[in-house]
């Protein structure tokens, strides 16, 4: 059996506390006026004296706050702990690394899981929808409560890099440098389509019960057949066949209907892990505003990123067909038209979308460089 | 709100009616002897004298043995009715036209939803496990029925170009050409895995109940969420860009959990269109069937093909990601280490998988040159 764990290595910046913040009330791309709002975070590194080297991680649909190093009493190290740490791409001796989790989800923020102070249970679907924009905004609240003016860089994959987009659109002055990697100015029809097969999984699980299942049984089959879904577009066809191929089971049972085929036995460990740590609520709500999000409104993007004063580095990846690269080549040509310096890189991997995850070596060149020249230069402004 | 139906072309061959063939039983490729067998069927065109122009056309996942023509009072033309009939790809001029629902399908052949004689209630999970060669052996039953020494073709898209290489190898004598088209030799795993997750969402439906829901109601929300999740994969990225991009729906209430995007409505669409007409266990027992298919049990195919005397023409297209062109490109290559004429096309289309539907005029062109060529090779030997 196929499984995934991540390791804690020698250089892990070691045990980390996940922190809170919160804030009486956010009003909404929505226009309702919604609070109040935890944020669970967690920061690696120290804040220079003149708090110039912070750095906003954010992440993907399903992670969290806990970036980097290990919990105490716990082995398994946080979502992206390869990149963060000291002599790492985002290095700890010289950057203050942040990460929160996210407005709506189910790790810490306030999310629709989270008790509604008004009745005592749950919001359910009484959370209010939620936007990326509305993720960047309460992030912003605590980098405001932590004093810092202006952010050395943003950067995140997949729903990550759609915020970080968010962040250069809605707050260019509060941010020196951009680190988009493995995503979109807006969802295609095909990304939008696989995230409603999703949800229309969970919304078929006779337990979701129009979202009220928290005093009962979750909707754990919907929510494992969403993420199994998930895995099959973050890798690729390739990188399936290379860790899979049609190897059988130890205990396949031929001509039955359990999981006869090592990929099959894969999809299950993951969706059900998943379901152990995930609020099917949550599911909804981000994917939703993911596929809502249009980093310009609809406008082309450089028409928005007029007079922007902020560096880029666009990543993606050759194989990353839920992400297409052509979709970061799509922001490096606004970039360029809007007069942002812009560098693109189109990393050679056979990981598909989970390669931000794993090109380690590649993503580690790339961003430590590209970050010493912001830091530098934004140093010497 | 976009939707599909076929519309019926002026060449149509006009009325057609379904007929049926029973037979005792066929050992399984398990080793089970399974018995009665009914295959529903269509013939279009006339057999000729020396019965040397028959074709069997292999129906896909979803289809069935309605490939052309309309049936009495309604007006929905056959799954591929654009390619058969007076003139068209398959000339039923000139050639005798076969097609057969499968064996375990639900639209006429017997599948898990027929009624088991020994309980008098449908088979459900009780019915055997089958496989793309037991599919093929039971349509050789018929052809014998029809007196059909050799097959002048056997052709089929996605699902159907499984059985045209179970054909091929199992019973090389009885056809004179091979037509498989947007398929493979075997599934990769990630399109087991594909399957795998459309299986889940059936099985996750609290109505599927191991299989014993005829006496209730069916699992239909799985079953919708399997096909939404098949559709995905039959378009391509760019199809669904050129067909929806991201146009809301009429009736759209931006930030609820209904279809927003046009691409949602569709998908609904088809769902919903999809649980009316198909049976959920016929769904699990023909897509572990495509799974567990090997057309050379393992060995390389060109091991399994020496000797072979067949034509073949192979028909990829260039978007489709769920049959890639690179598994056609192996079925060539086997082809030719094993000296058997094969011909490559690899369609220019932007339709995904879609494709073998929809480039009728490419197809046409293709296909009644080919055949054109059997024919008269063939009436001459």
């Amino acid at each position: 059996m196929i499984k995934e764990k991540r390791t804690i290595e020698n250089n892990s910046i070691g045990v980390v506390k996940t922190e809170y913040f919160s804030f009486d009330s956010l009003t909404l791309k929505s226009g309702v006026k919604f609070g109040p709002i935890t944020l669970a975070y967690e920061t690696y590194g120290a804040l220079n004296k003149d708090k110039s080297n912070a750095i906003l991680v954010l992440h993907a649909l399903s992670g969290d706050a806990h970036a980097a190093g290990i919990h105490e009493g716990q082995d398994n190290p946080g979502w992206w702990d390869s990149m963060i740490g000291s002599g790492k791409a985002f290095d700890t001796n010289k950057y203050f690394v942040i990460c929160s989790n996210i407005l709506g989800g189910c790790q810490g923020s306030t999310g629709p899981s989270s008790i509604n102070s008004k009745t005592g249970k749950p919001y359910a679907l009484d959370f209010p929808l939620i936007s990326i924009r509305d993720m960047v905004n309460a992030q912003k609240h605590l980098i405001d409560h932590l004093g810092i003016d202006k952010l050395l860089s943003v950067t995140g994959g997949s729903m990550g890099g759609l915020q970080a987009l968010a962040w250069l659109v809605k707050y260019p002055e509060r941010i020196a440098s951009v680190i988009p990697i493995a995503t979109t100015i807006r969802h295609s029809p095909q990304q939008i389509a696989f995230n409603e097969v999703g949800r229309q999984a969970i919304m078929a699980d006779g337990h979701w019960k129009a979202g009220n299942y928290y005093e009962g049984q979750a909707p754990i089959k919907g929510l494992a057949v969403a993420r199994m879904i998930g895995h099959i577009t973050y890798m690729s066809d390739k990188s399936m066949a290379e860790k899979f191929g049609r190897q059988k089971k130890d205990n396949a049972e031929p001509f039955k209907f359990t999981a006869d085929f090592e990929v099959e036995g894969y999809l299950h460990y993951r969706g059900d892990n998943f379901v152990k740590r995930f609020d099917a609520n949550s599911y909804l709500y981000i994917t939703k505003a993911m596929d809502n999000f249009d980093a310009s409104g609809g406008k082309p993007l450089q028409e928005v990123l007029q007079d922007v004063k902020v560096k880029a580095l666009v990543i993606a990846f050759k194989s990353d067909w839920l992400y297409p690269a052509y979709q970061s080549k799509e922001i490096v040509k606004a970039c360029k038209l809007s007069g942002i310096e812009a560098t693109y890189c189109e990393v050679d991997s056979t990981y598909g979308h989970d390669a931000f995850l794993l090109e380690i070596a590649e993503e580690t060149h790339l961003v430590s460089h590209f970050l010493k020249k912001v830091f530098y230069g934004y140093e010497a402004a």
